[in-house]
C-alpha cells in the first residue's frame, strides 16, 4: 500500500490493541488525535504514562491507589470491623458511588477459574487472610459477581474464613430495582422468591 | 466520592474525550492500560506524541505525511495528469487499498457546509487551483462523499475548474457490489438505473 504514514500507522495499531476497539474505530481515533491541538495529544500521552507509573495496589486492600495505603484504608471514619471482598477495583468504585457502605474493601483481582489457569494463589487471598489474622474484623461481605466463577470463589474463601469465627455474608440476590418482572430470568426470580421479606 | 485515584481519573477523562467513547468504555480502557506492562503504556504514549509531532500535511496534495511532500506525490510511476479530489485522508487510504487508481490526490479537509460555518476558504481549494495552474493536469475526479455537502462541494469546485478546459468527472452512483437490491434506497436505485450500461 502506497499510503503508509509510519507514525500514523503506529498510532492506529496502538488504538487497535485496546479491548473492544476495531480497525475502523482505531483509524477514526487516530485521525481525530491528528486533528486536535498538539497539547491534547501530549496531555493524553502523559496521562497514560503517569497513570501506569503512579498507580499501584494499596498494601492493605489491594485496590488501586497512588499512595502506599489507599485513602479508604487510612480513613479513620470507616468501620474497620467489616471487609467487603470484591473481584476488581471497578467494583469498589460502584460501591463507593452508593455512599452507603462505610466499611473497608479487599480486591481479589480476579476469580478462581481453572479453565483460564487461575487458581487461589493467583488471587489476593493470602493478603486477605493476613488482614483477618488480628481478630479486629467481625464481618466479611462476599461481593464477588453473581457468576459461576464468582460464586465458586466466594464459597472457597468462605471455607477458609469460617474456622476463624468471623461472620460471612453474601450480597442479596433478587430482582433489580426499577426492572420489569417480564425481563427477570427464572433463576433470579427463584432467588428473589426465596429471599422474600415481610412488609 | 472517596475512591478517587488522581492519575487514573485523568486517564479515564482523556479516553472519554475521544469521539464515540463513553464513560464506561473509558473506564474499561483505563483499567486495561493499568493491567498491562509499563512498556505498553509508554509505547502508546510515544505513538500519540510522535504521530501528532511528525505527521503533517503534504505540501502538494494536503494529505497526511511525515515528509514535506508525500510518497504518492513524489512517486514518478504515478499518472500526474489525473487528480482525485477527496474530502479527507481516510478516503485516500480507501482508494489506495483498491490498488487500481494510479493518479494523484487532493485532500480538501472537509466540505462546504454553511451551517457549520465552513466556506470554500476553510478548505484546501486554493491549493488545488494552484496545482492545476500549470496545465499538466488533464482530468479531475470529484470523489467527495455522496452526501448533500459532498455534492455541493463537488459542483462548486467543478464551476471553478471548468473554464480551464480540464475534464471533470464524478464517481459513478449505483448499487454496491455484493449488496442486496432489497436494501437499496430508491434514490440510489434511480441513479443505478440512470447509469445503466450495455452488457
Amino acid at each position: 500500500m502506497a499510503y503508509n504514514v509510519g507514525p500514523l500507522n503506529e498510532l492506529i495499531t496502538q488504538f487497535e490493541r485496546l479491548p473492544s476497539i476495531g480497525r475502523k474505530t482505531a483509524q477514526r481515533l487516530a485521525f481525530y488525535i491528528l486533528s486536535q491541538p498538539k497539547e491534547r495529544a501530549e496531555r493524553f500521552a502523559s496521562a497514560l504514562t503517569e497513570a501506569r507509573e503512579k498507580v499501584h495496589l494499596c498494601d492493605k486492600c489491594q485496590c488501586l491507589t497512588e499512595f502506599d495505603t489507599c485513602p479508604i484504608c487510612t480513613d479513620e471514619q470507616r468501620d474497620r470491623s467489616t471487609i467487603c471482598v470484591v473481584e476488581d477495583p471497578k467494583a469498589v468504585m460502584v460501591f463507593e458511588k452508593t455512599q452507603e457502605y462505610k466499611g473497608l474493601y479487599h480486591v481479589l483481582h480476579g476469580t478462581i477459574s481453572p479453565l483460564d489457569g487461575i487458581g487461589p494463589d493467583q488471587l489476593k487471598i493470602k493478603e486477605l487472610m493476613t488482614r483477618l489474622a488480628d481478630g479486629s474484623v467481625k464481618e466479611v461481605i462476599m461481593a464477588t459477581n453473581p457468576t459461576v466463577e464468582g460464586e465458586a470463589t466466594a464459597s472457597y474463601i468462605s471455607r477458609l474464613i469460617k474456622p476463624m469465627g468471623i461472620r460471612i455474608t453474601r450480597l442479596a440476590y433478587g430482582i433489580p430495582v426499577g426492572g420489569d418482572l417480564e425481563y427477570a430470568d427464572s433463576v433470579t426470580l427463584t432467588r428473589a422468591l426465596e429471599g422474600r421479606n415481610d412488609i
